[in-house]
C-alpha cells in the first residue's frame, strides 16, 4: 500500500519538474547580460526586468543542481545558463567591490537599484557560487563562495557595523529565524562530501543549530520567528510571530543536520517540533492549505497577507514530512506528506503552461495570477520537486 | 429627493462619528507617557503598545480639529489627550534633536524604534502642531509646525542628504505622488484662514499641483503613483502601478486647493481625472469596494495584497465625490458618494464597538479584525465623516 503510494507520487513529482524546468529555460534566460528575468507571467511573458540577487543566486544553485544530481537534467544548455548567471552575479553583485556588501535588486544590465542591511543577497550569492563550482569544477568559484561564507559569518558573529543597520535606542534587539537557518544551510551547502570544508564549519553548524533552537518557547508549545538574543519572548507582535512554513523549513534544515551528525534523540524532537507542532497550528482545517502569518496569543496578525495561502510553505511542509518519513517510516508522516502535496498540486500547479502559481487567498483560489515575481523564482517549487524525488528513490529502493 | 438624500445621509455620518470618536477616546489614551496606543483589537484591547507617528500625529490633529469645529466634541478631555499627544511628540519624536528628521516608530515610553528615509512622520508632526496651535492659541506649537514645515520643503526641493537616501547606480529616480500630495495638504493647512502663511506657502501650493498634475499619464487616462522628475512614465512594474484610494485622495487635495484659488477649468479636470477615471478603473464590479493596487497595462500587481479592500480608499472616495457634488450640483457625483458610502457603512461599520475594520478580502470578508494597527489610527474614517458632516450641512443649507 505505502509502497504503491511512494511510486504514484515518484511518477508525479518527476513529470511536475519536468514542466517547471522546461518553464524556466523557455521564458527566463536572458541571453544579452546574463541572469535571469523571474517577473514572468503565468504564459511567461516578462513583465518587468530587474533583478533580484536572490533569485538570480537561486535560480544558479539550482540549475547546477539539477544538472549535477539528476541525468535527465544533465544538459550543456542548463550548465551555460548558470554559468552566465554566476558571471552576472560576480560582475554586478557587489554594491562597492571589493567591499563585499550585495544589492538586493540590479537593473537588467547589473546596476545596483536598492540594498538590504541583512545578509541574505549575500548568501544566496554564496549558495550560487558553492554549487556552481561543484558543477564546474572551476574553483575561481569555490573561492568566491568561501570568501563570501566568511564575509557573512564575521557580519553575524563579530561586527554587524558593515550591513548599515542603525542603533536606536529603542529597537528590540531580536534575532530573527532566518538567520542561523540560512546559515545551517550553508554550513550543509558548503560541508557537502567535503571533509575539510565539514570541519571548517562544524562549530558554526553547532552554533545555528542551538540559535535555531531557541526560538522553541512556551515550553515547547510554539516556534517563533524572533526572540532576544539570550533566547527570551519578546513582548508585542513581532515576539508573538508565527510563520509556520518558515517554522517547517527550519525543521527540514535541522532534520538534515541531525541525520549528518547520527543524533538520533535531536531527530526526534525536530520532527516533533519543528514539524508536527507549526503543521497542526498552521494548517487551515476549513479550507485546507497553510496560513501565511499566525499570532501566538491569537491576535489578529498585522501582516495584510497573513491568511493567504503561499506556494512554498507547501513545498518546505512536503519536503519536512518526506524526509520525516524517511527517517522514521511512520505511515502518518507519509499521510501527512500526500495531504500536502494533494492541496498543492491542485491549487498551485498549472499543467498547462508549468510552474506554480504562489498566491492563492484563504479559500484557494489564486489571487497573483503570475508564475514568478519579486520573490518567486526558480527555486522553492523545483527544489522541492527535486528533493522529493531523491527522496522517493531512496524509499522505493530500501521500502 | 436629493435633500432626502442628503439628510440620511447627514445624520448616518454623525452617529457614525460618534461611535468612531467613543471608540478612541475610550480605549487609545496612554494616561502614563502621553500619546496613544493605535494597535487596538476589535474591542479596543491594546495588543502592542508600540507609537507610530504618523499615527500619533493624525490623532493630534483630528482631536484637535474635532474640538475646534464641532460643538459637541468640544470637552476638555479631547484636547487634554491632543495636547498630551503633542508633548509627547515634541520630546521624543526627533531622533537626534534638535536634528529635525523623525522616528518612524517610538517604544511606549518614547525611545525611537525605527527611522525611515522619507518625509512622513515629519508631514504628520507638522500636521499636528499646526492644528493643535489652533485649538489652543499657543505660538510654541506654531512655531514647531512652521519651522518643520521649512525643514521639510528644505528636503524636498533643495537636498534631500538630511534623508539619509542612499545614492545608487541602478535606481530609478521617481517621484512619488504621496510627496507634492502630502505637501499640497500641509499648504492647505498652516494656510488656513491666515493670509500671511497662504502668502508664504503660494508658490509651494503651485509647485504641488504641477507635480501632482504630473502623474496624469499616457493621454489623461491613467493617474501613475510613480513617474520621473521631469514627468515621463517609468518602465516596469513602479511606472505601472495604480493605487485608485490614492488618486482619489490627491483629488479631493486638488479640488479643495482649486475651490480656494477659484479655478474652474482645474475643478472640472480634477473631477474627470483625479475623481471619476480612477474610481472607474478601481472599482469592483463584481465584488463591490476599491481595490488596492492595479497595474496600467492590466498584469497583475505583485502586492499580495491588491485586490484586498481596505477602509481608506472607501473614505478618500466618500469626500471626493461629495466635495465633487457640492461644487457641481451634478446628481452622478451624489449618487457615486451614496455607493461607495453604502458599501463602506454595510462592510467596515462595526456598530457594536464602533470605529471601522480596515481590511477586507476582495469578497468584502473582514480579515484583519482588528481596529487600529501600525498603518490604521484615529484619521480617514473620523476625518472622512467630520468632513462629510461639513458638506453636507453645507448643501442642506444651501439646497
Amino acid at each position: 500500500m505505502e509502497r504503491a503510494t511512494l511510486a504514484i507520487w515518484k511518477e508525479r513529482v518527476e513529470n511536475e519538474l519536468d514542466r517547471v524546468v522546461m518553464f524556466w529555460t523557455k521564458y527566463s534566460h536572458d541571453s544579452q547580460h546574463g541572469g535571469f528575468f523571474t517577473c514572468l507571467t503565468k504564459e511567461g511573458h516578462v513583465y518587468d526586468d530587474l533583478k533580484y540577487v536572490w533569485l538570480q543566486g537561486r535560480q544558479v544553485w539550482m540549475y547546477c543542481r539539477l544538472y549535477r544530481k539528476l541525468q535527465r537534467f544533465h544538459w550543456p544548455e542548463i550548465l551555460d545558463a548558470a554559468k552566465a548567471g554566476g558571471e552576472f552575479l560576480i560582475r554586478h553583485a557587489r554594491v562597492a567591490p571589493p567591499a563585499k556588501k550585495c544589492a538586493f535588486v540590479l537593473t537588467r544590465d547589473g546596476r545596483p537599484a536598492k540594498v538590504q542591511r541583512t545578509i541574505f543577497s549575500e548568501c544566496f550569492y554564496t549558495m550560487a557560487m558553492d554549487e556552481l563550482w561543484r558543477a564546474t569544477g572551476d574553483p575561481r568559484y569555490q573561492k568566491e563562495a568561501v570568501e563570501m561564507m566568511d564575509q557573512i559569518v564575521y557580519w553575524v558573529r563579530v561586527d554587524p557595523t558593515g550591513l548599515g543597520q542603525p542603533q536606536l535606542s529603542g529597537t528590540v534587539k531580536a534575532d530573527p529565524m532566518a538567520v542561523p537557518m540560512m546559515l545551517l544551510n550553508l554550513v550543509d551547502q558548503l560541508g557537502e562530501d567535503d571533509d575539510v570544508m565539514s570541519r571548517k564549519y562544524w562549530e558554526l553548524g553547532e552554533w545555528c543549530t542551538e540559535n535555531i533552537l531557541k526560538h522553541l518557547q512556551r515550553d515547547g508549545k510554539v516556534v517563533l520567528e524572533n526572540v532576544t538574543v539570550d533566547g527570551k519572548e519578546i513582548p508585542g507582535c513581532l515576539g508573538r510571530q508565527q510563520n509556520p512554513g518558515h517554522a517547517l523549513e527550519a525543521g527540514w534544515f535541522l532534520l538534515r543536520h541531525a541525520i549528518r551528525q547520527r543524533d538520533a534523540e535531536r531527530k526526534a524532537l525536530i520532527i516533533e517540533k519543528f514539524i508536527l507542532q507549526p503543521f497542526q497550528s498552521g494548517w487551515d482545517t476549513e479550507n485546507g492549505g497553510i496560513f501565511y502569518f499566525q499570532d501566538a496569543d491569537k491576535f489578529c496578525p498585522t501582516q495584510l497577507e497573513w491568511d493567504m495561502k503561499l506556494w512554498w510553505p507547501h513545498n518546505e511542509a512536503m519536503i519536512a514530512f518526506l524526509m520525516s518519513y524517511n527517517e522514521t517510516r511512520d505511515p502518518m508522516l507519509l499521510q501527512l506528506f500526500c495531504q500536502v502535496a494533494e492541496y498543492a498540486f491542485e491549487k498551485f500547479s498549472d499543467p498547462e503552461h508549468g510552474e506554480w502559481y504562489g498566491y492563492l487567498n484563504r479559500e484557494g483560489k489564486v489571487v497573483l495570477n503570475f508564475k514568478g515575481g519579486p520573490f518567486k523564482g526558480c527555486f522553492h517549487v523545483p527544489r522541492c520537486l527535486y528533493m522529493c524525488e531523491e527522496l522517493f528513490k531512496a524509499l522505493l529502493m530500501t521500502s
